[in-house]
């Protein structure tokens, strides 16, 4: 095991109602705050009213930022910090998903720096302060409601690209898993993909001494495949939803990770595609997570079987074969959900896999637990077709 | 699920040499500190040292106050308030285990009240604030370094309580497992017992859809099973013991229990047990909770059940068997560890039986999965020995 730092004071508000508990947490932090949020659906489905409401309760002032779209973009960040100097907002609270979370998040960073917020993501920066930051989650998939990072996409260049920090970690985090029943079951698919794929970015390690966190990834990977599959029978299983909410904050709270070195391949392969074809996040790593695993998986046959093993229940004597079956069974699952598994299953041809492949690799290899260089990514991709 | 609130802000720096980091974390909250620590143990370990070099070099000013016992008392904790008002202390650094920390706490929180301590023990006060408690921790076990709770024993009268608030928790938690090489096998062994139990008191609830706590809880008594036993074959493994001490930290760090009502009968059976006795909390445990166990299980033998299959891999047919088989391979990992599982083996009779079974049930029925009340807990010491 690996000397660590875990710290993770995200304060997680759960269950039914909670909601209405917002404008007592905002008020610990602000008086006059930046209100964060996608497209209309909060408004359709109440909560916007609800969010407002508790507001007013605490005479909180609040300014309105809305349009955020999925692969959160530079531009509309940059607004929300010309807002936040403007008005000296003192708190932002992102109502959304994680797309949501990581523009309010972009947004904290950028109001407190005085040059280009890009900075922090291309590595020129490091992140030091920020307006803090809360959420009202209503889509469970990025995690990114007690994460300390932020993926933003670049229009110029179309660069999709992440900052990390401790202290970009939310304040708090309301989790009401009823705001979930209203998502359209293709959403709670791909969220359910994208926080599957974060518990194994970090299962995959050459770490060898991680029973603890193994234990508890694999913990969470059965906990998603059996709630996942429920919801597809019941989209309003009350229990499965908290289930599924819970393992998805968990999945990237970073206690998964502790001890290890993790992967990130499959993300940054993703990354590039989502980047190009703005095809859900979590569509996106349904498709490139298994290639990259028939990619990889020889050089660590045995972890890729004990996978198979304590998450898939697959059995067998040969440990190839079994670890092959379990990226079967995973493929399986997705599809279960209705996700696609294959690009040429949602239109993407082999057009950009050679520049996506070079972006993905621009001063740097791919990964940790093996290393990819460019025309591994692009092998990856031809496998992903 | 239920609703619940989980904050855990507590810093843990884990690995190997992170007690040289004390200072500089030390530094970020406090001039002036209350070093409080037990015994001799750590002179002769070398870390009272370590600790001091550290300190220094952070130019830190520290009074000290030793001699913290097992089961802590209230009369020390006193004389730590009486210090932190006349020396304006700032800061209180806990070396050592769970006892310690505890006391540490107690002197946080007495240290800003203006009446008396016990009050926050007894329930007639409820804990606002406190002085900042950080921890190098030695003995992984009571999982003190990141809860939010203290017990203390009073002497008069000998009533061992608890006190607890999320801001009890302490702002880092410094953990090498290194450092628990050097404790006597019988305090490792009393150690594991103890973590083992924080995770059952969760485990033993009558919520029914908690699985992925449920998943974890059972990951936890999984890793701890199998890195106990390896212990006692060679206790100087590094990895082994870095399990046992994340899995400690993990066992009582709240999450856990999230989302359901926990039991704790069994900790306040011990607590009597270890008030009068001065027998260590996790050797007291060792007997109580199998006995506990006995007299509770048919209120839900499919939970029993599932604990025997999924934590100890007990097989059978009938679930009343397979419930009960789990019990005894509870003991029996105990008897491994050198722990005792029957009174009469630590030399305690009946005696106090009576005394204790309603010392322990004043104005309260005991725990939760099955409240208990006084004649209930007479037969749980009576099963006892």
């Amino acid at each position: 095991m690996k000397n660590f730092i875990f710290e993770n004071p995200t304060r997680i508000i759960f269950g039914k109602d909670t909601e209405n508990q917002v404008g007592e947490e905002v008020s610990k932090y602000g008086k006059k705050i930046l209100l964060h949020y996608g497209g209309g659906s909060i408004k359709k489905s109440g909560l916007y009213d609800k969010v407002i409401k508790s507001l007013k309760e605490h005479n909180i002032d609040f300014v309105e930022l809305s349009g955020v779209v999925p692969n959160p973009r530079l531009s509309l960040v940059k607004e929300g910090i010309k807002i936040c100097k403007e008005k000296k907002i003192d708190f932002i609270l992102a109502v959304g998903g994680g797309s949501v979370i990581d523009s309010a998040k972009a947004i904290g960073i950028g109001a407190v720096y005085d040059k280009d917020v890009w900075d922090f993501y291309s590595g020129v920066a490091r992140v030091e302060k920020t307006i803090p930051v809360g959420v009202v989650l209503t889509i469970p998939a990025a995690g990114s409601e007690s994460s300390s990072s932020s993926v933003i996409t670049n229009e110029d260049g179309w660069y999709k690209r992440s900052a990390l920090a401790i202290i970009m970690r939310p304040k708090f985090a309301i989790l009401n898993p009823e705001l979930t029943y209203t998502l359209p079951f293709y959403q709670t698919a791909c969220g359910i993909a994208d926080m599957f794929s974060h518990v194994m970015e970090r299962y995959f390690t050459n770490e060898q001494h991680v029973d603890f966190t193994d234990e508890l990834c694999e913990a969470t990977f059965r906990t998603i495949i059996k709630h996942g599959r429920k919801l597809v029978e019941n989209p309003n299983d009350y229990n499965s939803r908290a289930e599924i909410m819970l393992a998805s904050t968990i999945a990237h709270n970073g206690l998964l990770g502790v001890g290890r070195v993790e992967d990130w391949a499959s993300h940054g392969i993703e990354h590039e595609l989502s980047a190009i074809y703005d095809i859900a996040h979590g569509a996106g790593l349904a498709i490139v997570f298994p290639a990259w695993m028939k990619y990889v998986y020889k050089h660590d046959i045995d972890r890729f079987a004990k996978f198979s093993k304590n998450v898939f229940g697959v059995k067998g004597y040969d440990k190839e074969e079994i670890a092959l079956k379990g990226i079967d069974a995973l493929k399986e699952f997705y599809n279960y959900l209705g996700l696609k598994t294959s690009l040429k299953e949602v239109n993407i041809t082999d057009e950009h896999f050679d520049e996506m492949a070079k972006k993905a690799t621009i001063n740097r290899k791919l990964g940790n637990f093996v290393p990819l260089d460019t025309s591994d990514v692009y092998n990856i991709y031809v496998l992903s077709k």
